[in-house]
C-alpha cells in the first residue's frame, strides 16, 4: 500500500494543509485537495500555470479560476458535508500511482441509515486543459437527494480580484464563464455534468449551478461525472471555442477512458522515476509522495513555464519561480524526464530579456535574473517582502536587489541539465547567451581591491536571508566564479565550433569585449578559504558575530511569527542562519573540498541553522548522507520528505502566508536519496558511486537517464548492481563507472555488479 | 546686561537642563549648575576631563567625583531649599563675563521673616584643580541656623559605580577622600570650609559632613567659603599630597583673591573672543553664552585632552570626543585661542596609536580614528548604540565601524588649525604621520571599479546616521579625497624640506610605498556630481528613496523616543535625513561649488532634514547665511544658539539619555556669526569677506587671530572696518583682504575701511 496516502476523519484545522498535500495537477493547472462541496473559505483553488495578473498596486501573482467541479448534495434539506454533518465516517487522500484524489464519506442520517459519497478526480495528463470528477452516491435505504453542481466563481484570491470582467453562458448542458484579467488576458472555464438529469438552472451571486433531484434505491450506486476545462488566451486565440470543443470531447470520451489514458501516462512516468527501498516503507512512500508532486506540476507542455516555489497549490509566493527550481528540483527532472528538464532550463532563456531589464534598472551590465520570476522574467519580488508583526510596518528585505546568486543558480541549472543529458543544443538556442550575460553581470557587480589584487563581490544576500547585504558570501563568490568559468568554456567552444552563432551572440552581448576581463576576474575572484578549524566563513565577518544557540535566540522572540531577519531581526547580529548557505556551496562543489572540511562545516553550521526555510533540511541531509553521517542524514531526509505530509513547517513569515506545497523539498528528498544515500555523482558519462545506506535499508533501487540511456541501480550494503538500456534515439556510448576505488568501462546493455565488501 | 543669564523661580522639571546650562568648568573639570543642597537625584556632578573608567561590561565613560561643595542649611529643623520649601524667591544663573555661578534664594519662614542664601562659585581658571564657593546667609531677624557641609560621595553615575575603593580622612579641618577607579586610577578630592566654626563631624552613608550651629543677627550677613580640590594619578604621582597642598594654598589665598585672578584670566579671553552685535541683544547674549561654554571646557592645560560631545556637563556620550570637535568647535579656537586649538589637534596625534589599533582590528591599513574617542584613542563606541523603545532590544548601529568620515574630519581639523595659524610644527610633531595613516586607511578601504575606471568608497555611514551602510556618500568621498590631497602635499613638502623627518615617518608608515597609489586614488576617486537639477545625491540611490515629508514620517511614530534610523527605522527607506550631510560637504568645500548649486542643495535637503542631531541647525544656518538667505539663516542661527538656553532638543534617542551641553552647537553658533553673517573666508593670509547681516543688525564686531596677528572686524551694511595688531612673537607679515570684488594688501597695524555700497 505504499502508493496511497489517505487520512481518516475530518479536522477543520487541517483543511489548509490538506488542500496542498492532496493537490492534483498536470503542469498546466493545479486543483487543491479540497472537498467538492467546499468554497472560497476552505481555500478551494484551481491555479493556472504561467498566467499572472496584478490588481491595483498589490502583488502580481498567478491567477486562480472558478471552480467547475463544485458539487453539493443535500438530503432532507441538510448538506452532506463532514464540515457541518457531525455523524460521518470520512476518508480521503491521494492515489500516487494513478494520480487521483479520492474521498469517501459515509453520512449516518439515522441510526441505521447512511448515505455514502465517493469521489475520484484527476487532472488529466493527456489533455492538460481537463479536470475530471467521478461522483458516486449510495444509500442503504430508498431516498431522494438533491444535487447542486456548477461553477463556483467566488474565487479565493490573495492579491485579487484578478478578473475585471466575467460573463456566464449556458450551452446545451455546458456552463461556460468567460473571464478577463486586469491585465487583459482571457480565460474560458467550461463545465458539464454527465449522467445527471432533470435539473433546473439556478444562478446565485457568483455561483452558476444546476439542481437535480435524484431518487436513490437502497444499496444502488448512483454515479455522475463532471468535466472542467480551462483555456486561456496565451495559448489560444479563441479560448472560448477551445473550451467548448474540449469539454464536448471529454464528455464523449467519458471518464473511464480519460482516466485510463491518464493512468497509462503516469505508469510510463513511474516506470522511470520510481524508487523502491527494501526495508523502509515509510521512506518509500514519502519519496513517492515527493515525486508525485514534482511529476504533477512539471511543465510538460511548454518551455515558457517553469515550476513555482509553491508549485500549483495556490497563489502563495506570487506563483513565482525561484532558485528552488534549478538547485533543488532540476536534478530530479534532468535524470528522469530530460524533456521536462529541458523545458525548465529553456524557461530561463525565454526570460533573459526580463533579466536584462533588471540589470539595466540597477545600472549593471548583462542580465540579472529575477529573484521571483514570472512569465516575462521581470522581477515580481517587492522591496518590502515581510511585515513586522510587532509594528505592522513593512520590512525592507534585500532579496530582489542583493540575492545575486540567482544568476549563478540559473547557470548551474543549465549545466545540471547538460551534465545529465549531454544536450549541448540548449546553449545554441540561447543558454550560451544567457551564461554570457550572467557573467557580464557579475563582472559589473564585482569590485577590484588593488592592495589584495583580487576581485570581491560586495553587498549581497546569500541563501541565508537573515544576513543581508554581506560581503564576499562564500556561496555567491563561488557560483560567480562558476559562471565565469562556464562563460569562458562556452566562448572557446563556440569560437571553435560555432563561430557564426558566437558572432550572432556577440552582436547582442559584446561578449568578445568582455572575455579577457572575465578571464581576469575568474582568476582573481576571492573565495572564502577554510580557516584553521576548517571552517569556511559564510561571509566577511560572520565568525565574529554573536555565537548563540538557535533555541536561546528563539526564546527572545516576542511573537511566534516574528521575522528573524530584516533590518533589526534577532538573528541578524548572530551566527544563527536561516538555512543552508555554506552547506549549499559544499553540496554543489563537493569535489573541491576534502571530507574533513565538508564534515567540519556541516557540523559547525548545522548547530547554527534555524531551518527557517524548507530548502534547508535537504541540503543538510544530502551532505550528511554523502559523509556517511547516517543518523543525521536520515533524520534530515525524513524531515524534508515529510514537510508536506506532516505539515510541520512555518506557515507564516511575519504576516505573510507561505503555505502550499514544497516542490523544492520534494526535489531535495529525491537528491538526498539518490545523490546522498545512493552516493551517485555524475560527471558527463562518468558515474561515481559511494553509497551509504541507512542501516535498516536492505536495498535501494532507482533509475537514472544519463546521456540518453537508462540506468537501473540496485544498491545494497554488499553490492551495487547496474543495468543499462539504450533508449530511443540515444547514442550507444560507453560510460565509466567508479566505485569502491575501481573504475569500470560500461557498455549499454551490460549488467555490472560491484562488490562493496572488501577491497 | 547681556553678560548675565539668570532665571527666576524654582521648577523641579528644569533641574536637569539647568544643571547643564549653568555649568562652571575650567577644562580640567566641570561642575553642574545645581544647588549646593542638591544630591545625586538632582544630577549633581563634578566631571573630570580625560579620566575614563569602565565598570563591569557597561559603557566606559568619564568619571564623576564626590561633591565637595555640598552645603545644607536648616532653620528650625527645616531644610532651606526651594525644592522643599514652598514660600521662597529664587534666582540663579551665570555671570558669563566673570564665569561664575550664582544663586540667591530668600526663604520666607514666617509672614515677616526671611532668611536669604546667596552663593557664588567658580571653577578656577588659574589653578584648574580648584572649585571655590562663597556661601552667604542673611536673615531679617535674629535666629539660629544649622549648617551642614562636607563631601557627598553618593555620586550620580550613568554606567558606574566607578570607584572600587574609597576612603575618607580628616586632617586639620580638611576632608579628603581617596578614591580608586575600577581601572586603578587614583583620585583625591579634598575639601575645606573656611570661616565656619564650632562644628561637629558627622558621617552618614556616603556623606562626610560637619554640622555647625550659627547664630545670625538680624540683617547681618554671615559668610563662609568652601574650597574643593581634585587631583588624580594621571597628573600626579601622589594626588593626595597635591590635593592637601593646593587646598591649603587656596584657603590661604582666600576666595576674593582667587576670584580676582580667575576674573582677570577671563577678561583676557573675552578681550579676544567677544562678539558684539549692535541691534540684537538676544543674539549677542546667546553668542556669549555659547562662547562661555566653549571657553569653560577648553583643554588649556594639556594636549592630551580634547572636548567631549557634551563638554564636561556629565557622563553623557561616555565623555567621548567625536567629529564635533574638529568640524564644529575647532574653528572658534583656531581663530581666537590658537594655543588651545593646538592642544585640540595634538590630541589626535596622541591618540594615533589607538586609531592604528582600530584599523588593524578591522583589517585595514593605516589608522582609523575612533568614532567615540577617549584618552587612548581606542574606540568607546559600542556596536549597539541605541535601544529599540518598542521591543527593548539593542539596535545595531554602524557608527563605530562605518562612519569613516572621522578620519577626514581629523585631517580637516589639522588644516583648519594650520590655515588659521600657519603653524606647520604640528605636522612635524606627528600630524603629518597621522595624515599619512588616514590616507592609507582610505586607500585600503576603497575599491576600484574597472569598468568605470574609478575608486569608490562603499559601505559607509555619512553624517546622516539614519542611512547606514551606504555607498559613495558624497561627503565621505570628498573628505577622503581631501585626505589624499593633503597626504600628497605633505609628502612633497617633507621630502623637500624635512627629509629626515620623512624618513623617520616612513619607517613607521611605509608612506613612500603608498604615495603613488594614493596619487592614483586621489585622481580617480568618484565624487557625486550635481544632477540636472543641481542636486548632489547624498549617496548612491538616495534620490530613489521614498520622498516623504518629515512631519508625515513622524506621524507614523509609535513612540516619542523612537529611533528613526537603525536596521528598520522609519527614515531608513526614505529621503528623510537626520542631519546636515551634503550641506556639511558644501560648507567645508564651499569654494568648489557655484552659488546656484549651493542654493539648490540647501533647499532640497533642508526640506528633508529632521534635525535629529544638534549638529544640524548650524550647518544649515551657516550655508544659508553665506548664500544671503537671511531669514532662514537667522532662524537656524537662533535655533543653534538657543539649544542649551532653551533646551528644546531631543533628550533621548531610544532609551538613551543624551542631555548635557552642546559645545558643537556653541561652535556652530560662532561659525554662523563669523563665517556666515560675517562672511569671512580665510585661506592662509588671504581673507575674503562677503558679509550678509540680518536686517536688524546695525553692526557686527568680532576679532580673529590670523597667522598670529589680531584682526578686529567691524561690519555694517555699508562698510567693513578692519584693524590689525601685531601680537607677541608673531611675524609682521602682509595679508590680502578681498571684499566687494576688490583686493587690498593689508599690513599689520593698518586700518582698512571697505565701502560695501556701490561698486
Amino acid at each position: 500500500m505504499s502508493w496511497r496516502i489517505s487520512k481518516e476523519g475530518f479536522d477543520p484545522s487541517s483543511i489548509e494543509l490538506d488542500g496542498s498535500r492532496f493537490l492534483i495537477a498536470n503542469g498546466y493547472m493545479g486543483y487543491r485537495g479540497t472537498l467538492e462541496e467546499f468554497g472560497k473559505n476552505e481555500l478551494v483553488a484551481c491555479t493556472v500555470a504561467g498566467v499572472y495578473d496584478r490588481y491595483d498596486d498589490k502583488w502580481r501573482e498567478l491567477v486562480n479560476v472558478p471552480n467547475g467541479l463544485f458539487v453539493k448534495v443535500n438530503y432532507n434539506n441538510t448538506l452532506l458535508s463532514p464540515m457541518t454533518f457531525q455523524d460521518c465516517a470520512h476518508t480521503y487522500g491521494l492515489d500516487l500511482k494513478d494520480a487521483y484524489y479520492f474521498r469517501n464519506t459515509k453520512f449516518f442520517v439515522d441510526k441505521e441509515k447512511w448515505i455514502k459519497i465517493k469521489t475520484k478526480r484527476f487532472a488529466s495528463s493527456t489533455d492538460y486543459h481537463l479536470l475530471c470528477l467521478e461522483y458516486s452516491i449510495t444509500a442503504n435505504f430508498d431516498c431522494e437527494i438533491e444535487i447542486e453542481t456548477g461553477i463556483d466563481c467566488d474565487i479565493w484570491e490573495i492579491n485579487g480580484p484578478h478578473f475585471k470582467g466575467m460573463s456566464f453562458q449556458k450551452l446545451d448542458g455546458i456552463y461556460v464563464t468567460r473571464l478577463t484579467t486586469n491585465e487583459g488576458k482571457n480565460f474560458a472555464v467550461a463545465e458539464t455534468a454527465d449522467h445527471l438529469d432533470n435539473f433546473i438552472d439556478k444562478e446565485y451571486l457568483r455561483l452558476y449551478a444546476r439542481k437535480s433531484k435524484v431518487k436513490l434505491a437502497s444499496d444502488k450506486e448512483f454515479k455522475f461525472y463532471k468535466y472542467m476545462c480551462v483555456t486561456h488566451s496565451i495559448e489560444f486565440e479563441n479560448p472560448f471555442d477551445e473550451a467548448i470543443k474540449r469539454i464536448n470531447e471529454a464528455k464523449n470520451l467519458g471518464f473511464d477512458y480519460l482516466f485510463e489514458k491518464h493512468r497509462e501516462r503516469w505508469q510510463e512516468r513511474w516506470s522511470i522515476c520510481d524508487i523502491s527501498i527494501d526495508g523502509d516503507e515509510k521512506a518509500m512512500l514519502a519519496l513517492r509522495f515527493s515525486m508525485y508532486h514534482l511529476l504533477s506540476i512539471a511543465p510538460y507542455h511548454s518551455e515558457k513555464l517553469s515550476i513555482p516555489a509553491r508549485g500549483l497549490s495556490g497563489q502563495m509566493y506570487k506563483g513565482a519561480i525561484f532558485w528552488d527550481t534549478e538547485i533543488f528540483m532540476l536534478p530530479f527532472f534532468s535524470y528522469t524526464l530530460p524533456d521536462v528538464a529541458r523545458n525548465i532550463v529553456m524557461y530561463r532563456v525565454h526570460t533573459l530579456d526580463g533579466a536584462r531589464r533588471k540589470a539595466k534598472e540597477y545600472g549593471y551590465g548583462g542580465a540579472f535574473y529575477a529573484w521571483e520570476s514570472q512569465e516575462t522574467g521581470d522581477d515580481a519580488c517587492s522591496l518590502f517582502n515581510v511585515t513586522d508583526v510587532i509594528t505592522q510596518r513593512p520590512i525592507r528585505t534585500y532579496f530582489r536587489d542583493k540575492q545575486i546568486h540567482i544568476n549563478g543558480d540559473v547557470v548551474y541549472g543549465f549545466f545540471t541539465y547538460y551534465n545529465a543529458t549531454g544536450d549541448f543544443s540548449i546553449f545554441l538556442e540561447g543558454a550560451a547567451e544567457a551564461v554570457f550575460e550572467c557573467a557580464k553581470f557579475y563582472y559589473s557587480y564585482a569590485y577590484y581591491k588593488p592592495l589584495k589584487d583580487r576581485f570581491e563581490i560586495l553587498d549581497v544576500t546569500g541563501p541565508d536571508e537573515y544576513h543581508e547585504r554581506v560581503n564576499n558570501n562564500a556561496y555567491t563568490n563561488r557560483i560567480a566564479k562558476f559562471t565565469f568559468e562556464k562563460a569562458i568554456w562556452l566562448y572557446d567552444i563556440l569560437k571553435e565550433k560555432y563561430p557564426n552563432i558566437l558572432q550572432e551572440i556577440d552582436s547582442k552581448t559584446c561578449i568578445s569585449q568582455y572575455i579577457e576581463k572575465i578571464k581576469e576576474a575568474e582568476q582573481k575572484i576571492f573565495l572564502q578559504k577554510p580557516n584553521e578549524e576548517g571552517i569556511i566563513e559564510q561571509f566577511d565577518g560572520y565568525l565574529k558575530l554573536e555565537d548563540i544557540e538557535v533555541e536561546k535566540l528563539k526564546d527572545k522572540m516576542l511573537h511566534p511569527y516574528e521575522y528573524l531577519g530584516g533590518g533589526n531581526g534577532l538573528a541578524t547580529q548572530t551566527q544563527v542562519i536561516k538555512q543552508a548557505d555554506v552547506v549549499v556551496l559544499l553540496n554543489l562543489f563537493e569535489s573541491e573540498y576534502e571530507k574533513a572540511i565538508l564534515k567540519a562545516n556541516w557540523e559547525y553550521y548545522n548547530g547554527r541553522t534555524e531551518h527557517g526555510s524548507t530548502l534547508s533540511y535537504s541540503m543538510y541531509g544530502l551532505l550528511a548522507a554523502k559523509l556517511g553521517k547516517l543518523k543525521d542524514a536520515y533524520e534530515y531526509f525524513l524531515k524534508t520528505a515529510l514537510i508536506d505530509l506532516e505539515g510541520n513547517y512555518k506557515q507564516y513569515v511575519g504576516n505573510l502566508y507561505i503555505g502550499g506545497t514544497h516542490p523544492a523539498a520534494n526535489g531535495g528528498t529525491w537528491m538526498a536519496a539518490v545523490f546522498g544515500f545512493g552516493g551517485i555523482r555524475v560527471e558527463g558519462t562518468k558515474v561515481e558511486m559511494d553509497p551509504h545506506l541507512p542501516a535498516h535499508w536492505k536495498s535501494l533501487r532507482f533509475n537514472l537517464i544519463i546521456h540518453g540511456n537508462l540506468f537501473e541501480f540496485e544498491i545494497s550494503n554488499s553490492k551495487i548492481l547496474i543495468k543499462s538500456t539504450r533508449l530511443k534515439n540515444s547514442k550507444n556510448r560507453s560510460y565509466r563507472i567508479v566505485a569502491n576505488k575501481s573504475e569500470f568501462i560500461h557498455e549499454i546493455g551490460q549488467l555490472l555488479e560491484i562488490n562493496l565488501k572488501g577491497e
